[in-house]
């Protein structure tokens, strides 16, 4: 469902090109295809061997760029940032990529993900003079660069790294290098591609194909690339850790036409519907439907596996948009609905089975049961294709702290009963690990489950703060 | 597929409110549900009992409207109206509703439908003296109106209506009623709701849900309501003829989650999906696939039928919006794509079957089915779920000439070369009218096959144009 | 001093060119100079020898246009126009040029003025027929064109526009001609020029100056010109009546850098404070001020008369343009000061000489006369370049009606006090038109003083409506 | 004359407010009267005693802000910006006020002004650390500050500013202090005035004025003023040195209605067109022209010393605004003449005295000569109210270099003739000096003439950068 709607934000989407003298076109494309990773704001920082230029700006990446601005970008190489949502203000000084200028040269950087160890590193900072503008992490990083007593500057900032501890993927611009990192655990996805002799990447596969690039292989968890004219280098900055793939990427933030490890995410999320019904059982029903977008091919897993027909039992309005005029509330209450509908036909007199990918707070669970029962559902049953998120996220992913998290505070039957529904399952979290089946042979098929089983990768630290918790730091 | 891809165009949607203190904001939100049937332009106009006010402009409903705007169009009752995508220049002048005033009082339209007879009429009308400013019919039924010698108003409204031919459904907006009339054939949906006390009525039924109403009834062939604060009247100003629904409605326009003649949209293309694959009856193929958004429910159908998974083969950009940067040539030679993308991994090495609601040039099939070849499809099976389209439309769909529509000039087999489609098939007329099952028992159901058949249900005259001809007219 | 504080609005400019390729751009330029003469609305209507092609809108010129839309307006002759502000809504309908379609042709209209007979012409019209959009004038000439029995256009024109009583210029654009007309008392300007081959005609000259073209000579009082691409042809619809251009125009509308029958406007406003000095005799004050914009010419002769300093008293903000946010009113009281302030250190102390151009309802003047007491001003005597305006304007200008005008309801003495002045003189009628100085040798010098005397060149009709009023006809 | 025309510019302008529960739109309204000198971004952040709140934005004042922005800065104080406009991009990162977070509290800076040792601060400070962002040299000051070892926050703020070199007037707020400071050459204006009990603080008088605050005094040379809830503490940071006010703030940049230290600006302006006049002694001469708006004020004042009529010969297009549409090469050499254009009639067989501020690179002043001349002047006697610039401002005034300093590179004869005028006169240094009149004793009576004669108030030292080459820093 609509991250909006629910407080279920990804933290940003990244993109880097190499070699191209449209650069940054193509990384206003790139960004087109990360959209849904961050709606906030957009930029891209563009070099042409001599200078750095950025053009940046809050909103939708249609928004922040025109073709005017794109012309004068001009360079061959780039690298660009979509930021997400939150509900601080300030906004400018956190649209990235920043830049960082100094007499030894200009450095942009574009960060996605989040950092358990950064207030520990800013506290440390600023005890030896570093000012901070904004309040992302991504500060941090430079001011470790900067910080290093190392000669070269691929050793300063793989010193840098090698201090961070957390979710990131990371890309950094000079005139003449592009460096990309993630970090030791892999939390967030960031694959490599190549655009005929130019080299790509991006956090996730769907870029390259609306670009028409290659994929080639993943970023390695622990491995920074360092790209330039001469050629790409492959160094590491840390030995691998525990293998950790956000399991939320697969089960609701990733685009289906991209892959993660070269699992395709719509099929995933179909194995994982359909794991769902198999884990059920039995269940006496009418139709099956989804609660649009993202839980679409979890729906149509589940209908296939339990032989109840898939219908459109609720439909997203496309064009809402950026809706400035708001529903008063008592028309909302007479049940003025801009964003989703129900499908009246489809679901009046009929037992819906309603599957969903997740649920953070159940107030839009509940919310889209009542709207199905007043359409005349006789019976709501709430599927949902995860396991019960009680834990926050540290790595990026913008969940609610533990008292807005319904599942970390009532048992699945006070939820099925504050949600109204008249069933409620959620997937066991090795029915998940099976269904998403990633290549890889330990427990977690080398994903993080940590919000839905509480077990972190990384060490954890008193001051370690969640992403809208920043906003708030004075 | 999407409309302004193909050249297949809607004509409008028109959206009515009587005894609503917040008549502005609710025909704001009806016009939100019937954004898909006019992307142009948009427009309001409320009466206080005294006064009408107008708030119109060019664009999509959010970009027309503010909270300003609607605040300052205070009035119990409102028309309204969504204008479709032409190319044409001079647009503000064809921005619905339109507004007469004379010292007899204002007067506001809204019309949508194409008029078989207009030319004929307005040729008359000039010869008489009658001024025109804008390019659509809708002055034609003021001049008309305004022309009678009846006495009463309802009468030269009544004389008006009676002498049109072809597709309509009108609202009209004094200081004190609201007229609603829908033609003779039935060409053009229109429905009657109630929210609490006041009368709504809609092109769609989406609309009534969006903001709460009730369905009370289709508005009939050749019926005129009068709203006012005196309750409903219901007359006639012509005998139905033979009742005609343009089929494409239910195949392509109207969305999901609307009604026809109480005829669910999604079902009604899901069974044109399963019809469609008991006509083929066998078909070797690995995957189903439907072109977004709107043959998804036609593929479903076509999976569960013929027992082929259903996948998301390809997948459309949310967010292209305005997209004011455009590829170059190059560009997109080298494989930018915006707007639809293949998901490589669901159809790499597969036999694929895509499902589409129609062909009109073709240009756009053959590209989608070379975007998944070149993805990696071994088979694409192309599945319509319609007949072929070989005649053009004169009630309001944006249809091109017959040199345009492929299958005005070619076979079958021609066509699934042109597209380069290892198979292509299309839905039986028979078939169709099964499918969509309406409740009418005549040979049609009902329905308008006159794109398919030729066999138009009203006269067609010399001088009949298409829609897109208007603008040209000097 | 500025119109939008004091309700006193002119009607409109219009801009004309026959014979050149770039017609739209230079239109724009033209509708640039003339952009004082409307804010409301700008359009511009270009023929290619085969279409018109309209781009209009509402706001100002640089918001209305923009290189896309010139580039699509290809044509060799254009007709343009600015339209004045309103409160009003229904903007759309009434921004100029209008169009008209029909099978003989499609012609384009533009109209600066106000008619006094309006209202018994549309009545008439109407009760044969006639249909009206909009709440302008322009359409009555349109219908008065196709309702004339003449065989050839150009005698259709003639026939129409003799029936036309009251102030107008008008601009009519066919695909191969286009028409220039000026009301038979000559009440607006309107002067024909060249650029190279290339006719224009423009309501001030300084349209002429800002694109290089030469001023050939004014348009007559009922003149007909007719240009294409034969040349010229000088008609007459109407014999000249009494020659009465507006002298508002020479003390407050008009450009300084226009000349209107040759006066420039500048050296016409700076005679006028001259002459007030000399009617005044003696006056003992310290520094002579202006009212910014338009006065400043006036106080510059008044000061060089009466050898009293010239300084810069007032000075008005270059940057408030669309100020969205107003001072709330507690700010207000407080004194901010937003379009307007005094300069403290000119005036404080000082017997303060403060020129205006007219005095319509008596606040702002009563408004600038406290700021300048307040910012120290020991003494503040208004001198007003122009007699008591104290009837209403039925030829273009929007002076609000009697109740509204305090030189209507209060003698000199009793405005003085109501503005809080020292002293309040204005300028004799007599000492401005020998001031303007018109070579004409009349008692009034071809000037309409009606808003000063009441003697209203034209017949006025019981039904003669005011600018402001008509947005309320019902 | 436009500084836009002649690359010109003033760098910035600050204001401040402490103890107004509208402390936003104060700040709002103060901008505005500060708009002249910055028209590219513009930024307020208000304090509610707890956090810090930035809105801020590229664009004038009336673009940045909003009612619903102002409505969410809640606060009792703010600091405020203007930015001037520069070619550079990545503009975002320099709007002001900068913000800084750390621990121990967020810290806002706002900055008008250039410092001459920024470079040589910023070199130690990236040797031991720091980082910076934007390419201004606020962020110098806050680093020194962060790096002072002193323990109180104001010790480490006056230690910080005893470091800089060079023009600034420094605002800075946290949260529950405002802070303010001018160079100890009082190179830039910065003055102190109430609004009830409120303290503001302004690059210039005319804010207060706007707003309706009392003047109050200048802030002095080397004093830092400290404002919270306990009232305002007077502190020095160094002693003050020459004092030396920017003789260009008199003669260009300042408003009309401002003071400087308690000298008008338009009075000292009136003054030295007299002195002007008196000269040059005789002058053969019909008319006397400003060129609008900065030189009308010293034209007025040569028409009164001179005798010879002061009148408007050149008149500016007040909408011309944001012109996105360019006139081509072909129309501008026809003569299309977008923001300034001759009044023919006033100066067409004229000999004509056209009085300008300054001459830079003599390209405009070519123009509007040649402008004249074809407008009809006979002779065209250009007089300047101050002394050939023939030196680059290390000071905040975005002068160009050497070489494109015109009086640097010719004589005046060469420049008269580079020109095209028939005479050309300059302001004597010690005739502008006895005009503006301040009330100082030494020499130059408390100015800074450095442009004029090259001596500089500061130390210069090698690296000292002009302001337009920041940007290009890497």
């Amino acid at each position: 469902m609509l991250g909006e709607i629910r407080g279920l934000n990804e933290e940003c989407g990244v993109f880097g090109i190499w070699g191209h003298d449209d650069s940054a076109h193509l990384s206003y494309y790139g960004l087109h295809a990360l959209q849904h990773r961050g709606q906030e704001g957009a930029g891209i920082v563009v070099t042409d061997g001599e200078q750095l230029r950025a053009v940046r700006g809050e909103g939708l990446v249609n928004e922040v760029f025109n073709e005017e601005k794109l012309k004068n970008a001009i360079g061959h190489a780039a690298i660009a940032h979509v930021r997400y949502t939150t509900a601080g203000g300030g906004g400018i000084d956190n649209v990235q990529p920043l830049l960082f200028r100094s007499s030894t040269g200009t450095l942009a950087i574009a960060h996605n993900g989040n950092l358990v160890n950064a207030n520990h590193l800013k506290h440390h900072l600023e005890r030896s003079g570093s000012l901070f503008h904004a309040t992302s992490d991504t500060e941090v990083v430079v001011h470790l660069i900067k910080k290093s007593k190392q000669p070269r500057f691929r050793e300063q900032v793989k010193e840098a790294l090698s201090l961070l501890k957390g979710a990131f993927s990371i890309l950094i611009l000079t005139k003449d290098r592009m460096l990309v990192a993630r970090d030791r655990n892999g939390l967030r996805p960031l694959s490599l591609g190549k655009l005929g002799d130019s080299w790509v990447v991006a956090s996730e596969t769907n870029a390259f194909d609306l670009i028409g690039a290659e994929f080639v292989r993943d970023v390695e968890p622990g491995e920074l690339l360092i790209i330039s004219d001469k050629g790409i280098e492959e160094e590491r900055f840390a030995q691998m850790e525990k293998r950790s793939m956000c399991a939320m990427e697969y089960v609701y933030f990733a685009r289906p036409d991209s892959n993660i490890d070269q699992i395709n995410i719509h099929m995933a999320r179909k194995r994982l519907g359909k794991q769902l019904a198999k884990e059920i059982g039995h269940i006496e029903a009418d139709v099956v439907t989804g609660v649009p977008d993202s839980s679409i091919s979890a729906a149509i897993g589940f209908a296939e596996a339990s032989g109840i027909p898939y219908e459109l039992g609720l439909i997203k309005n496309r064009y809402t948009g950026r809706t400035f005029i708001q529903p008063t509330q008592e028309l909302r209450e007479r049940g003025v609905k801009m964003k989703l509908a129900p499908v009246v036909q489809v679901v009046k007199g009929k037992r819906v089975v309603m599957v969903d990918d997740s649920i953070v707070r159940g107030t839009t669970s509940r919310r889209i049961v009542k709207m199905l029962k007043e359409a005349g559902a006789t019976e709501v049953h709430v599927v949902i294709s995860s396991p019960p998120i009680s834990n926050p996220c540290f790595y990026g992913i913008d969940i609610s702290s533990d008292e807005e998290l319904i599942a970390a505070n009532k048992t699945i039957d006070e939820i099925r009963e504050a949600i109204c529904a008249d069933s409620l399952t959620f997937l066991s979290p090795e029915g998940m690990v099976e269904a998403i089946a990633r290549p890889f042979d330990d427990e977690t098929r080398g994903l993080c489950l940590a919000c839905f089983t509480g077990k972190y990768p990384t060490e954890i630290f008193p001051d370690t703060v969640l992403p809208h918790e920043k906003e708030l730091v004075r």
